[in-house]
């Protein structure tokens, strides 16, 4: 263990103006998230009750609040008691939004959600990525920002960032440093994105789509600190982790990678120069292929599409097809779960509509495997957000972040009269 | 999201006596952890300069650490230059120390170590647990601890609780609810342990070995942050995991169970009921089996002893067990690393006399199925520890909560005259 990092200051509390400054920060998020998880919304009174702040400064945070448009005042529910119904308060509509945008292996994705989560624009562009260049992909998902971007601008919605979710592994700085069924290494994203004019003035950070799958299902989640894997099933097979609440990140930020998880160590080779991953059995063209649907320039989503109506019907050679990809779906998550303890498992991507057919096996594959099965058994679910839930989360995920922090979205905001940041 | 939990109080610090408390309980933690990494004994002179904390302040601090036995003056270097040189500070050499204790598949282990982590005394006892009621198995344990409590009050070490390590699923009130190797269901073993003389009156935590193991390692690492995965290899196979300096114990504490992580899903039979777990190719008996050396009434430690002496010899058999049971190793460790993006593997329990034939291939198994790992290697070492690092690490465990929160043990600790609890 080393010494340093946490000092005692001999002089505690000499900086009153700072400590000023972050007790109103920290108020504001308060207010703010109270304001959220209301069931009703609140009064001024009922916030001041809820907090212990005073009446006075939260009428004081709530007017900087309102001035930056992340509250807006409601009338109040007509009520039968005596005296004059409060005003109630709920999260700003048409203040600062978020632009989450995803770059998959067959399809580009765009989409603007508000304050309150609600997803108010979502386009998408499915086609295969894999004949285009970096630059081109990343051209075309602009012009989806673009048309996103105007459609936020029509409502009056202020976005305040920019998050882009691509399925590989990205260092901190926004660098995709390996996308193996994309086959990008060391693409600039950030860089190249910032001389589309839709995007040239907007913050922007970039994460793993599992990842911030996962955020969108942490935000959507009722449960208090949440324990789940997000499986995102998709051309490749990516994972994000969720434990105690908290997105679980790995060491260097490159954790969940699921699809490359060994289930048969001298099976098939894998694009990431492996043998016998998950994908290999699991990811949606291994599921299309062996139910004898690939081949015939379905496009992804119609495939998808077919595969449940085949399923529906009782096709063998589809049901055959799922309980494999399902068989091996639950060998791998049974490891993991042995290894990290994990209550829920969440099945995303195209996982989410197969669910259905897909979940039997996995549950008994997991109750066969997992040590802790016996008295405590793995939920299994599929996501509550869409096929484009990466791109939900990415949104999401800059509106969490002005949520968070609303004193540095003040700092920075256009008055109540609108215009631009 | 919810409200609540976090609320700021509208009268800060209105509790002074209690934040006074707590300063002190802060800063004697302080003063004990720049001591413990301290390369050469610091004067009082030299903590007050390097944590902040006036002379007067340090002064009274370590004389109630001295008082405590936590820490111990020395004699000062000599030294050419003019004045008295001061006198320099330790960790207590004989002052509160920590018993730890581990049942295993074929052993029974105990320890003392003290505050400056330093193993003092150790007992081990070789010998099947499995033919024993887990009762006769506490009973003997119970002599151990006996017998290494009678080591430590010789050495006029004051024991400040015990930490129990074992080689199953643990409850957070140390209720051992499985442990698929020794057939323990629902073992109460701090309620059977508490009728022994020994450990009647010693504050008692119960833990996963490989936790505990990994504890030990991170409290010996000199890195700042580290994150590893600790494989525990006896009969079991555990894992611990480490990341960012923390032990991650997942949702219910039940994590880290390598040993059941699916190698081939159609393999061989397991103990917990599954088919194909690493146990089954990389377990110390499945080794001893393939490399022929099963059957001969061999002691397990010898069977070990024996395995590199043939392995040396380059004996075939043994070398191809070894690569069979390596290769599992590494087809599991590299799902567990694409999954978590740990960057180092530590071999523990057997598998660190054995890491001279194992490592190359867990590498190579590694560099072929981590994705990162073309551009980030996954650096695999031998423990730091010896074979019975669970029980060190529990008895580190101990006394690193000791250090961690001096105050504590203050309040309830002997004077400097000695005597017990």
């Amino acid at each position: 263990m080393k010494a340093g990092g946490l000092r005692t200051p001999t002089r505690p509390a000499g900086d009153r103006p700072v400590r000023q400054a972050s007790l109103r920060e920290h108020n504001l998020a308060l207010v703010l998230r109270h304001v959220g998880a209301a069931p009703r919304p609140p009064s001024r009174a009922d916030i001041a009750a809820a907090t212990g702040l005073t009446r006075a400064t939260v009428s004081a945070l709530v007017d900087d609040l309102i001035g930056g448009r992340l509250l807006t005042e409601v009338d109040p529910a007509p009520r039968s008691g005596a005296g004059r119904p409060a005003v109630g308060l709920v999260l700003g509509a048409n203040g600062p939004a978020g632009l989450g945008l995803e770059i998959n292996v067959d399809y580009l994705a765009a989409c603007v959600v508000d304050l309150a989560g609600t997803v108010r624009h979502r386009v998408a562009h499915r086609a295969d990525q894999r004949p285009h260049s970096a630059a081109e992909v990343l051209t075309r998902l602009a012009d989806l920002a673009g048309a996103a971007r105007a459609a936020a601008d029509a409502d009056g919605l202020i976005l305040a960032g920019a998050a882009l979710a691509v399925p590989g592994l990205v260092t901190a700085d926004g660098l995709v440093r390996l996308a193996p069924n994309l086959g990008w290494r060391d693409v600039d994203a950030p860089g190249l994105l910032s001389g589309h004019p839709a995007l040239a003035d907007l913050p922007l950070t970039v994460d793993n789509e599992a990842n911030l799958a996962a955020l969108g299902e942490l935000h959507a989640a009722t449960a208090d600190a949440p324990n789940f894997l997000y499986i995102s099933g998709e051309i490749g097979i990516g994972a994000g982790i969720v434990l105690h609440g908290t997105l679980f990140r790995g060491a260097r930020g490159w954790s969940g990678e699921l699809g490359h998880v060994p289930v048969r160590p001298d099976g098939p080779a894998c694009r990431c120069g492996s043998h016998g991953c998950l994908e290999q059995y699991a990811g949606q063209e291994a599921i299309l292929r062996a139910a004898g649907l690939a081949g015939y320039g379905l496009a992804p989503d119609a495939a998808i599409v077919r595969l449940t109506e085949l399923a529906t019907a009782r096709d063998r050679d589809t049901v055959e097809a799922l309980a494999g990809a399902a068989t091996a779906l639950g060998v791998a998550v049974a490891g993991v779960v042995n290894l990290l303890d994990v209550d829920t498992v969440v099945l995303g991507g195209v996982y989410a509509p197969l669910a259905p057919w897909l979940r039997p096996t996995v549950e008994a594959e997991l109750a066969r495997r997992v040590l802790t099965a016996s008295w405590s058994p793995v939920a299994v679910r599929p996501s509550v957000l869409g096929g484009d839930a990466a791109a939900v989360g990415a949104a999401g995920s800059v509106v969490r972040a002005v949520r968070d922090h609303p004193a540095r979205w003040l700092a920075g905001a256009p008055d109540s009269s609108g215009g631009g940041r």
